[in-house]
């Protein structure tokens, strides 16, 4: 069986045109596939509102119990359910879920030693339950997770949405053949940031030390490949970075051993 | 297959440590069930401090657009997946759902014409997906449902709780054995509504009529009896009412045709 896992950022899930264009394009989207979603504007724009201050440490968010609160609401409800109704309308069977549900994701709460995030989780692939995530694929079913996670203990956590897809990409290659793809607003990982059209169309682990050394791979881009380099390590067998618009066509960044 | 379909209302929810030991006791429900919750008071708070203005037409909320943003926060997201956390840890196997999940229940937005409710849904029976439904409880899993649903256009909308645990329970009568369970902070229906310990222990179709003239069966308790003997007549085995305390032993009101 294929599966892919395709995740978006907020920075599409704040944009209504946007986000309905990429939902048309995940629906015609052909295959087994699992959408996971990040968090947007709305959160911090809700706790403005709300005058909840945003504590952060080293540039990083603390998620204290108002927050997570916060978080829980807008991701969770707001966010996951439209976008669940709107797959819902044009014929995508969707299902909206968190790690809570089912138990399919737990993950542990941060140490707060040395820096007490508050309620943020990590997770790692023996956190996702793949059996219960493929019994639902089974059915037809197409899920759509938010990144709001549970500990053992039953208390919600905020988790990164990039780790979460990774990590479930990671959990289903055990059995399955999983493509990761990540959506952004670029055309994929560029030779010149300045040049939209300077698309990398291919790195794997031999070309990926050339083009680091040479400078092509520079600085904002190291995380993404490193990270890609990890999943790909751990049995997925391609990743993609690539435009959230061009989900139809063959396109964008491929990542591959 | 016997299927209990249970509902807690927003009075339960709202306090902390009566939704607690409400939870430990529907962990512990034995048989495959089913749990509908309400709302609570929690979405008025908050709408309160965003100084959104609840309008009432004849004591009927109206759901606005900003209203709807808020129910679909604090019942899908807040509230949903505490109680889904809640019951993960303490054993059960939760899920959380609205309806527009796997397209489990589709409503029908309430004509704007005599009065506009705004974005309320009304189900029958038709709106749910029981085949769907089954899948889900054929997996193990334990649904629990907030009263968020949405209509075919993708729009989501706020439900009757209420409403919602019948028409399941109906949906699902066609082809198992359903029991409907309300509830509530009272013991059951009270043939003396300042006596806590009055429960009708038992009501049919023939000793209804002759509690409701001998006026036994008052005023408040005429809409619970009908919405029960509603659903008795479309399939439904028993509806009982009873407290959310009581919920592991045979205790309230029960009602059979």
């Amino acid at each position: 069986m294929n599966i892919s896992v395709i995740k978006i950022g907020g920075n599409i899930i704040d944009d209504v045109e946007n986000l309905a264009l990429f939902l048309k394009k995940f629906t015609a989207f052909q295959g087994i596939k699992i959408l996971v979603h990040g968090g947007g504007k709305l959160a911090t724009k809700l706790a403005d509102k709300l005058e909840i201050k945003t504590r952060m440490i080293d540039g990083r968010r603390v998620t204290d119990a108002a927050t997570m609160d916060i978080v829980t609401m807008v991701y969770a409800g707001l966010i996951n359910k439209q976008i669940t109704a709107q797959l819902q309308a044009t014929g995508c069977n969707a299902i909206g879920l968190s790690g809570a549900d089912a138990g399919l994701i737990t993950a542990v709460k941060r140490s707060p030693i040395p820096v007490d995030f508050g309620f943020v989780g990590d997770i790692s692939v023996e956190g996702i339950d793949a059996k219960r995530l493929l019994d639902i694929l089974n059915l037809g079913l197409v899920p759509v997770f938010c990144p709001i996670t549970v500990d053992r203990h039953g208390t919600l956590l905020n988790c990164n949405a990039d780790t979460i897809a990774r990590s479930i990409a990671v959990a289903l290659s055990s059995s399955h053949s999983v493509r990761l793809i990540y959506c952004f607003e670029k055309k994929g990982l560029l030779a010149d940031v300045n040049d939209e059209n300077s698309v990398i169309s291919s790195i794997n682990s031999e070309n990926c030390d050339r083009l680091k050394s040479e400078g092509v791979i520079s600085a904002g881009m190291i995380p993404k490949t490193d990270n890609a380099f990890g999943a790909l390590r751990e049995g997925v067998k391609e990743v993609v970075i690539k435009s959230f618009a061009d989900l139809d066509i063959d396109s964008g960044t491929s990542i591959k051993l």
